[in-house]
């Protein structure tokens, strides 16, 4: 690669004259229409910034942002010092436009202190969950038996709809942190928690039933219902409880752990069944991609049949500090992705323009953008900055088609995604050694981008790194800039 | 059984002393704030309902409860003399976001007189419709054939999108009455009936011809397409028509019953279509469910082909007098039930807020229950008692995962259920021997329901019944209670 | 044929007396409620018609017609001296309540000038596209490879969603243009055009990511990528761009024969990826119907993988002038016709009602309707004229189960449909000697239309022709007429 880069940095010289002509095209002027180049928004580093959970922040006011969901947006459907559960509102109900193809969908997650115990439950939904952290038991009730499984971080877990199901965190010192994408049956958008037994604030199901349909159904006297099941009560147990060592023994011991399960479990009549409880991890896969800056792990429904029916794919991203998840395009999903640690910079592209855009300001990069009032939708030619600082807890939805690239510019990144319509959909790369863009033939590239001959050769192909690359750094922190050799020869042409 | 009834109610005794200090936690006078323990609606039997045809009735206004269609809400497709197609408006119009998930079906159902015949049709939909009396023939008209078969209570028949069909009340003094399933092709619940013959008050759609079209298509003279087809006439021969006994002896000599059908047939180029115009028994299955109380038969789109891309089950249930079909949940689908003969008590758990519901007063047992204004959707822990007195000709809406109760207190009960999505739904029952919960583990419960291990165990397994139960009466008419062994001794035991 | 028309004929005399009472019961005065016979409408031929482009015109006004779109309604995404991309609003615009089903699908066709080429770009959906005329080259660029197809008239090229894709019209002398359907992915109806190099009015998608993410993904200085990609320029170069015949040649030299790929790919590996992208050409296949009067092409999902995830079926119609395709039905599909050449009668029965109808005038023939105010939806049984001229680059829809009969009554038709929800659709016909009723028995027949046993048989198997008939002219022109032999005596019968 070295020896091609000299060969054709001399020709790019020589190029460059020739281009010279072509490049004064470039009105100044003009060109602050969209990007102004005052830069005074970009000294990136500790700041007020009012997005994340970390301190660190740009200056970005993101509220007019709609892929972008802060932590205040998240609503408690419980919480108790044994643990909480946040349900982020319909995605609709942020955008009605932007996102009616997802408005089947709702993000949550929950954690749960250790030593607890969340009642059995069930949803009319279904749902896919992700251990972010902590290990414990997650247990299936059905008519046949119960079953159990062993969970820790990075196992997925799918919930069949209307399954009874309860969790235990069995670690003695570890929250447990699930993150899970839910897909109602009923009412688009919407589920209900059903609970066979009352808890602080929220009433058993068999409460849905008269007294005497309750005794007759269980044969137990109606005093017995009123008093075990309907009654009122006020007792301070939640939806999640304390638990005892021995009873956490007693929870566990029955479970099986993923990978046993996998192996001696060959009854053909339960395969199905089975195969949809069994919790799979994502880690015991190889990375799809990975290098020393990062790696990506996804799970996707053409290899995990738990994943198929609900058609989702699950990625967990560790992205090193000042490095980039290079450019991208997932084809058919939609991405929710949730920050589990660090902070992220997403920056979007999308030709839409959506409510509330012409207050936003983009300030990420002292990039002011001002969106022009457009009433016919698919005239206009300018493709928006949807820049987002999204911090540990906080959600950004990337739609499918939209170019995205992720970066982590202030720590390490932890990040994990639910690909919406997964079975179908592919990534591809815009930057990188596995660039779509590099396999243009040299003719359409130089119609395309209005180069010549040799820079159409390169300028897709000058990127060693396929699919995480080190972040440098703009111009404005000079001290920090460690230009690759090949862009100082670029500067050296006068470029 | 009995000889470990008497070893764990001597342990319950025990329990119960232990276990008073945590019973003692029901607070009475909170109580009453969900349920309140005035029982004056509770003298059930004869009285002035309002909702059923029997005349019996429970003191009821259920009025603003979404799940129940009373017969004021069916409108009139047609009706004469020779019979009457009546449908029910979209689920939709009645609440747009309990039942969005349903949008694209509609119910109806129809009735033809003795030696009757309805006259060919196609509508904009695929429909399922279930003969629940009578007997004739149904007749597909394609561009490569007719088949007639011939029809009769419990067989479900499948009509395709857009073929023509008509069917034939053989019968000398029985009405056929087929109830359907109607799912749009074209706008979500929304279907359009086309009739190449003009009829009372209906026109051909021929009339969207002109003239010269219609008589260079037919190559006949224009007059005549007029007089024939097109042309406007009082006449009084609606879509449902007189036939004589040799027209009746004519229509149906080609008639295949369902069950040679199936044998003779072998034409494999055929067997697609054929195997979807075929009709088949629910009675000719086993039931799915059955004793000396009830039976329930199924049809699943698993087994039978015709009910597999429009993914619709079918199902009948006969409850006997006095008894119930046990507490239940259905994973995936919507079931909507029609109540063929005599009054359904239909009891459901509902966590959902609904318009209309703060007037609403569920008086059924007396209990009135004051609904609170929830802003916060997912934040409620309520659990709404949907009481619902359904009696023959009417309509109820079971939705995916919510856990419902039938009662028959009156008499006999005969209903019918199109279940919507059915094709991955499961049903899961949550009282009787195949209860659920009762696969919970004994810690599991006990921690759930804060009970002690012995009153864990018993809590989910003292119904020796499976599916159907009798319904022991409440205290209110002790002339008639007979409480099975078990609970006395619960009674005696102090509870 | 004639013997069995001559022994018939003399029957139908003997059974017209019979029936003369029958008949009888036509009641001119009402007749006239739903077709006036002022034909002053009728006296087709050359006009001041405001609909097509060929400058002949019937008297009508379509405005109020929804199942019609005329020139004006498309508009503009794209539009300069090499070409243009127009596109047709979301349906549902047009009517919310009749277009729900199509909600998510597009209608676009774009025009390219002879040597020109149309800059790679993806869209954030799936598209199937049919070339009406010229040739080229369509080439995909993928993470592996890029693939290059000749393309020509009657070609169906599937292009997947987000795969960055480009054409080039190699022809140096016709233009090349293509219709297009398209179903977004993320929000129903809409999608957005992403290019990866800027062109006149029209963004780089580079433009969403900051130059300090671009510069570090690329590997190059900022003030190139700012140059050569998202810089603001004044260029002239519209995403339709002029090339040299030397770049032409460049271009396509690479580019497959769709026939040839068909043969020699053996890669097992790429076989799904590779069929998907491979075009194909309609009439390189049989034409599914065809005679002396016209033929029709279909391509359907089940035979060809390219449009089956898509399940999209692709239809070409050539009808001679002064013939119609006759009356028929779509079970399943509803149809995006789009005439080619020339102008399409379509005539069409819709029970609908729908917005703006009641100010409708269907004057094609002469024939006012008045169209009543309908509350209930269900209840009406009349059956609505739509009667359209549609003309060279206008679009009809044909919604499913709604019959349609095509008329060609000045000059030769062409015209495409895109069949949305092909797969198990099926077409038949209502008039012609493959046509459904003729296959009713006799008895229903009789029972159906009122009629005697003979004229029963008759009604519809008068006609010799299959699937195109000529189009005898109404009696209004009495010098045009050519009624068939049969006709003349029915006529003769007193009829």
């Amino acid at each position: 690669m070295a020896m091609t880069n000299k060969l054709t940095i001399t020709l790019l010289l020589l190029i460059s004259i020739a281009f010279s002509h072509c490049l004064a095209f470039r009105v100044e002027v003009d060109a602050e229409e969209f990007e102004p180049t005052h830069h005074e928004g970009q000294q990136e580093g500790p700041g007020g910034g009012q997005g994340g959970g970390s301190g660190q922040g740009w200056e970005e006011e993101a509220t007019n942002n709609p892929f972008y969901f802060g932590k205040e947006r998240f609503r408690n459907w419980f919480q108790s010092n044994e643990g909480f559960v946040k349900l982020l509102p319909k995605f609709t109900q942020r955008s009605s436009s932007l996102f009616r193809g997802i408005e089947n969908y709702r993000f949550m997650f929950m954690e749960m202190e250790p030593k607890t115990f969340f009642v059995p439950h069930h949803v009319d939904a279904d749902y896919v969950s992700l251990v972010l952290q902590g290990s414990g038991v997650v247990s299936f009730v059905t008519d046949k038996a119960k079953e159990s499984f062993q969970i820790t971080k990075g196992d997925v877990v799918r919930v069949p709809s209307a399954v009874t199901h309860f969790y235990t965190n069995t670690n003695e010192t570890v929250p447990l942190r699930l993150a899970k994408i839910v897909v109602p049956d009923n009412n688009p958008g919407h589920f209900e928690v059903f609970l066979p037994s009352r808890s602080q604030s929220k009433q058993s199901y068999f409460n849905g039933f008269t007294k005497d349909v309750l005794s007759a159904s269980f044969n137990i006297p109606e005093e017995l219902v009123e008093r075990l099941i309907t009654g009122f009560q006020q007792t301070r147990e939640g939806v999640v409880r304390s638990v005892t060592p021995e009873q956490i023994k007693e929870l566990s011991e029955h479970a099986t752990s993923p990978s046993n399960k996998h192996k001696h479990k060959d009854d053909k009549d339960d395969k199905d069944t089975t195969r949809i409880f069994n919790p799979f991890n994502l880690f015991k896969q190889d990375p799809i991609y990975s290098n020393d800056l990062g790696n990506f792990h996804e799970a996707n429904p053409k290899k995990f049949s738990q994943l198929q029916d609900i058609d989702i794919g699950v990625s967990w991203l560790n992205l090193k500090q000042g490095s980039l998840f290079l450019p991208q395009i997932n084809s058919k999903s939609t991405f929710v992705v949730f920050v589990e640690n660090g902070c992220a910079r997403f920056e979007m592209a999308s030709p839409s323009t959506f409510q509330g855009q012409q207050q936003q300001q983009q300030k990420w990069s002292g990039q002011g953008e001002e969106a022009e009032e457009e009433q016919e939708e698919e005239t206009s030619g300018q493709v928006h900055k949807i820049v987002s600082r999204v911090c540990k807890g906080e959600v950004f939805v990337i739609p499918a088609g939209h170019p995205i690239v992720t970066v982590a510019p202030e720590q390490n990144l932890v990040a994990v995604g639910f690909g919406i319509n997964a079975f179908n959909s592919t990534r591809t790369f815009l930057a990188g050694q596995e660039n779509v863009l590099s396999n243009l033939d040299n003719v359409a590239t130089r119609l395309t981008f209005g180069v010549g001959s040799k820079l159409a050769d390169k300028l897709f192909s000058s990127q060693n790194y396929s699919h995480f690359a080190p972040m440098v750094r703009s111009q404005q922190s000079p001290e920090e800039r460690k230009p690759p050799a090949f862009q100082s020869i670029f500067n050296f042409a006068g470029f």
